[in-house]
């Protein structure tokens, strides 16, 4: 497998560190999202992702190449393609929850607060330093105080009881992107407490940005 | 069941749509996103969803009722205990391109242009009218551009092949909101398609925004 990432993509963190709790060996490909007006605009790229994003994920089966989106979605393809250990629960409605605290960092944090939204913000609209900022920290405040209120209720040692789950897997990037934006974090003891927790697993340590070949 | 959601939001329209396809009765209790300063925003919905988004599902187990949030962990909670019809394909493989779709929009498009986000700009940030369509055009080509790429290889009648999938769900109402904003969609001519040939489908029909008894 391939994994066509960038050091400081939040979505690309999150299948490496998918990668590394299965043991998956895949060779890390680098496209440089801010170097010649961002190589995810290439020619090539677009081949493997029209959206222009990172992550993308390129498989065989059967002899032919095939390319995966979505860091989402990729990495329950590797769950179901390698089942152990899971970062999904057993029970259907604990796989809900634990997809929807995921989807609460993919679909209302990350999206808001990326890389290409920040650019449009202040190339298209004009906004100054000060209102980025306001706007980067409204959203991860207001979706980090939603998850940790649903971590009062079900995190154990990780945000799902005491096993990792895709929630750990977004949740770590997320909080790494923040504190890159000095987001204050004393408001969350649970999200802290995850953070330290998944530190002590070589699955986090080695996903982290600074660890990756094209860390500048 | 019950799902808490409001008439025009995209995100209830969806699980409306899965609920309907799957011929599940679930009551429809209305959360108005505008009256009253939102209603989700209230202590009674902050129980159900302190992230206080429509919608929010509650099930129960063992006479115990509970809640889940965010619609693409609905649906597939919906999918995995209703099984028959199933909004995913059986391969692994094309079960991660569909779900690549679904995310496409749900992480990608709808994060951007959803009422809250709309109204921050407005509130906050003092764009014009012209900005925030401006945001909003933006946001949905540079989605459907791409969607409609993936939609050349994998679509048949539907996103992906001849049955009705999670990318569908997703497409359909993101495809409604598009078209309440004005987008014109001639240059997407398989999501254009693929609209009408769901409006064939009484689980889209019934699932439309004005079908719903809190429609005004």
């Amino acid at each position: 497998m391939k994994l066509y990432g960038y050091w400081r993509s939040s979505a690309a963190y999150r299948v490496r560190i998918a990668l590394n709790l299965k043991q998956l060996p895949a060779e890390q490909v680098s496209v440089h999202l801010v170097n010649n007006g961002g190589e995810q605009h290439s020619d090539a790229f677009h081949q493997l992702n029209p959206q222009h994003l990172v992550p993308a994920l390129v498989d065989s089966e059967d002899g032919a190449e095939f390319s995966l989106t979505q860091s989402l979605a990729i990495i329950e393809y590797l769950d179901e393609k390698y089942p152990q250990p899971s970062v999904l629960p057993e029970q259907i409605k604990d796989k809900a929850i634990v997809r929807a605290m995921a989807q609460s960092i993919a679909c209302e944090i990350h999206p808001l607060d990326n890389l290409r939204v920040l650019q449009y913000l202040v190339k298209e609209m004009g906004v100054d330093e000060n209102q980025k900022m306001a706007w980067y920290h409204h959203w991860i405040h207001l979706g980090f105080s939603a998850l940790e209120s649903q971590l009062v209720q079900y995190s154990g040692r990780y945000c799902f009881g005491d096993n990792v789950t895709l929630a750990d897997i977004c949740l770590i990037p997320q909080i790494y992107n923040a504190k890159r934006f000095n987001v204050a974090l004393d408001k969350y003891p649970n999200i802290s407490r995850i953070w330290d927790n998944c530190h002590q697993l070589s699955a986090f340590i080695n996903a982290a940005p600074e660890q990756q070949a094209d860390a500048s």
